[in-house]
């Protein structure tokens, strides 16, 4: 794949666009970032996914490919003989590592969005069952080192841009992520020592200051 | 695969069981079909899917693979060597067939229910979402025969188990589906044509009738 243009509309808040990132750094691919202003989008993002409108979008060599968790497959894939392999090579693993990245999809970044988006006695629900649901993905955890077992993965891609979103969450939520889950912290940490994942992430207590911001648009 | 022990755990009015059975049909593997009751779901449902608790769940050799077009993959890549292949081979049409059957689940399927389940302003909004997203979809479909192109695939079998939804909701929201996205319906309809589609997919008038009870039920 030398030589081919690849260009990634994102924004630097982004977990989705976070995934992107670490995928590319894990394979080596050099590309160009370009930061989307999301109150008034290019006309490049709304050509290029315009069934969603949404970042993150990968082009490779002109075409464009949407959804974040789609993206990291098509990068293990399309660049599969650039070490580390993402997804495990046999079927029944790849299938339960895309299961619990649709898990955390539908259940921990739902749940951790309406902790810092609902009031009330809606976030205590949204509280609840964020801690319920990331205590499922401790369990799946287990002793391993990551998601998926000895190495570092798709799963751990999809997760670990959260980490970035803990200390919003811990504060405008008034929990303790690291006292509910310690042993998702600990590997969480374990992740930061990738370069991959370090360099990605944005600082925890900007991303705080973000939140707060949108809390304060959205009234 | 020879002699490998298939199980699926389903119930017949589920739209993404019909994805696993026409899925199964295609690649001619031999299985057994557990009718759930989903008022009362079985011990053995609970045990294989504790996360969602949800159809479809497939058991091969005694290994649960959950989420419908997560086993769609799976069967494809666990009985490749049963023709036809469902996904295609190069990674950006792969990427693209993934991204399709994702906007189903995320698109039409949430409009779709919601024109059975909410009334008044709210149902409105969904019949137009509803028309807006299949005609997107009509637009993928373009001049082909199937979804990504000249093949019945992966997309197809995301998608053509709404066929048998369409005479529900035409009658309950007050549509006409086939004068909206008359390509979409014609494509159903060679659809029907493969065995794996037409001796999956329940009479419509069956699947209305069903919808109907669950809207007296749910008030």
């Amino acid at each position: 794949m030398a030589g081919s243009e690849v260009v990634l509309l994102d924004t630097w808040v982004s977990l989705f666009g976070m995934r992107v990132r670490i995928a590319l750094a894990e394979k080596d691919v050099h590309y160009e970032r370009r930061e989307e202003d999301l109150t008034n989008k290019s006309s490049l993002l709304l050509q290029m996914n315009p069934v969603h409108k949404k970042v993150p979008v990968l082009i490779h060599d002109g075409k464009p490919i949407c959804e974040s968790n789609i993206i990291v497959q098509y990068i293990d894939e399309a660049w599969q003989n650039n070490s580390p392999p993402l997804l495990p090579s046999d079927p029944y693993l790849k299938a339960q590592a895309r299961f619990w990245a649709d898990f955390i999809d539908k259940k921990i970044y739902d749940a951790g969005t309406r902790i810092w988006r609902r009031k009330g006695e809606e976030q205590e629900i949204a509280k609840k069952e964020f801690i319920d649901w990331m205590k499922v993905l401790e369990g799946q955890l287990g002793e391993n080192s990551y998601l998926m077992g000895k190495s570092f993965g798709y799963v751990d891609i999809a997760m670990v841009p959260f980490y970035c979103w803990f200390y919003a969450l811990e504060k405008i939520g008034n929990i303790s992520i690291e006292k509910e889950c310690p042993k998702l912290v600990a590997w969480a940490k374990r992740c930061m020592e990738r370069e991959s994942v370090s360099k990605t992430l944005p600082d925890p207590h900007k991303v705080y200051e973000y939140a707060l911001e949108l809390m304060k648009k959205l009234g």
